[in-house]
């Protein structure tokens, strides 16, 4: 029998793991692995791309377990169609990152979902339960992608207190094992999201190069920057960064911000060619800080046995080492 | 009876929660409080003042239980003899941070005290190891003071790894409650180093000014840059950053360091004004992300308590949820 938390209550699922939305890399196959192994898995809706919504939604009809689907809210506002597509797919939640999720709120109860809303910090928090949000993900700066810049060891107390039990809490960024999970939990998260650990499974859609890149970086290979948002005109609203493999490519812009942005059109283009090809010295990995406890490419599913496995004999083991004193 | 773990069975104590020696905050006064309520108190040394030094070891005569001494490693080996002073006051362990600790190590041995290293890194604990630490305090860009870039939720299992139970490792940074506490044994460490939870205490030598501050700040309300240093004509060997309390020069310089460096006199000038005078608008009040966590100023004795109690309702409470699966 697993661990049961709030958020498992909640979702109504086996573990207190669930996959982040991650664009274009967490697609039905990913999800749905992650949602059968017990977790919550995540369809990657990201800024929204309506043909891909529709097939991977479609690819989702025959996903049994519970399942999400997350947005970009900002990026999503602007074609709200896609929205409907989504709840079409009968998603146990969505889950809204990034900008205001009050307008969207509405539609997503009245089809029967539950709203996860990401924060990074208190005030965007407020903002989300005033939205009525079901459950809060507190990101810290360690995540991979884009974030902002309070870290998880400060930002999930933070959280979880403003949330003081209404609703349940999971806790996201620099969290790729047992240890992590278990650590999250005993800080008073109900669960955890992660992001590159599932990046690296067989069922991610990245390429494999990328994959093979996260396996192989150490703990302090990431960056937090604009370079990439930058080098792909791809403005994001303060306080948002992204975080991603430190490559080539940030070695020659990194602290050269204002000079990248003067020489934008020739990176651009570059850029873009470095994507299409999979040149990955020049295009961005998108990983966070957990890279350095991330050495293998699995089954999605063997990752949530492994994590919940390795939390399970930490909690277990801490029961005996202080049964006396407790 | 409390929470046993290798910390505190090698340092001879009763509480894994170690005194950060505070640079004219952590005085005689304040580590004897810490260590007579059960933890570690440690004398803050900091870049060595002889006349300091000797007068709060000679308050230190008077504390049995045992205490340790700390210095900033690069300062201290300007006058070495610093050294033989501090370990004539027959410190149980002596505190090296922020530089090659190899050229101490063999007197601080001989003398028959334990070696304890604060590392920011896997290339720093290795130097550690190799010194021969018998303790690692693995510390991430939360803490006060100085200190690197990454985050406490990635470098402590990252040194807890890399020691892999040859030494027991403490965790420094972001931790001012029993959650902290809690989650870092979670994570693998055998006990936490606290700074700016004891500053905010009745024997810290601080300014009350400062102490008040720290209580009424909340979290996200610091940051790390060498905007402090610049201002007081301090330069630190890289990657070392200073985080302190968001404060009128911060706004100020923020993002302007190569202009203050151009002003540098004019600002030095005011500044060594500020700090004389208790001018904490412009003086750095140093203090860690932790701050949204502290909201008092009692006894350091009363903080230990507090900690370890509610540590240990935590792991009695997890033990309980969890009881049934586990």
């Amino acid at each position: 029998m697993p661990i049961d938390t709030p958020l498992t209550a909640l979702l109504g699922i086996r573990h207190p793991i669930v996959l982040a939305p991650m664009d274009l890399v967490a697609g039905a196959r990913l999800a749905k692995a992650v949602s059968d192994a017990g977790g919550f898995g995540i369809l990657g809706g990201g800024y929204g791309d309506r043909a891909w919504l529709e097939r991977e939604t479609a690819k989702l009809g025959s996903c049994t377990a519970p399942f999400g689907i997350g947005f970009i809210t900002w990026s999503m506002a602007r074609q709200p169609e896609l929205l409907d597509i989504a709840l079409a797919a009968s998603p146990r939640a969505i889950m809204l990152s990034f900008g205001d999720p009050k307008p969207f709120a509405p539609k997503i109860k009245a089809a029967g979902a539950l709203l996860i809303c990401q924060v990074q910090d208190e005030e965007m928090a407020r903002q989300a339960l005033e939205a009525g949000a079901d459950i809060l993900v507190a990101q810290g700066t360690e995540a991979g992608g884009h974030g902002a810049s309070r870290t998880t060891l400060d930002v999930v107390p933070a959280i979880v207190d403003l949330a003081s039990g209404r609703v349940p809490v999971a806790a996201a960024g620099g969290i790729a094992d047992g240890r992590g999970l278990a650590a999250m939990l005993t800080l008073g998260a109900s669960g955890v999201l992660l992001g590159t650990r599932f990046y690296a499974s067989e069922e991610a859609d990245g390429a494999e190069e990328a994959k093979r890149r996260i396996c192989a970086a150490k703990s302090g290979n990431t960056v937090r920057s604009i370079i990439f948002d930058l080098s792909r005109n791809n403005v994001w609203p303060a306080p948002f960064t992204g975080r991603c493999l430190i490559n080539d490519h940030a070695r020659r812009w990194m602290g050269r911000e204002v000079e990248l942005m003067q020489h934008v059109k020739t990176v651009a283009a570059e850029y873009a060619e470095a994507r299409a090809t999979g040149n990955f010295d020049m295009a961005a990995v998108i990983a966070g800080e957990a890279v350095g406890l991330i050495h293998d490419i699995p089954p999605a599913g063997e990752i949530v046995g492994r994590i919940v496995g390795e939390a399970e004999q930490i909690l277990r083991g801490q029961r005996n080492s202080f049964s006396s004193p407790l």
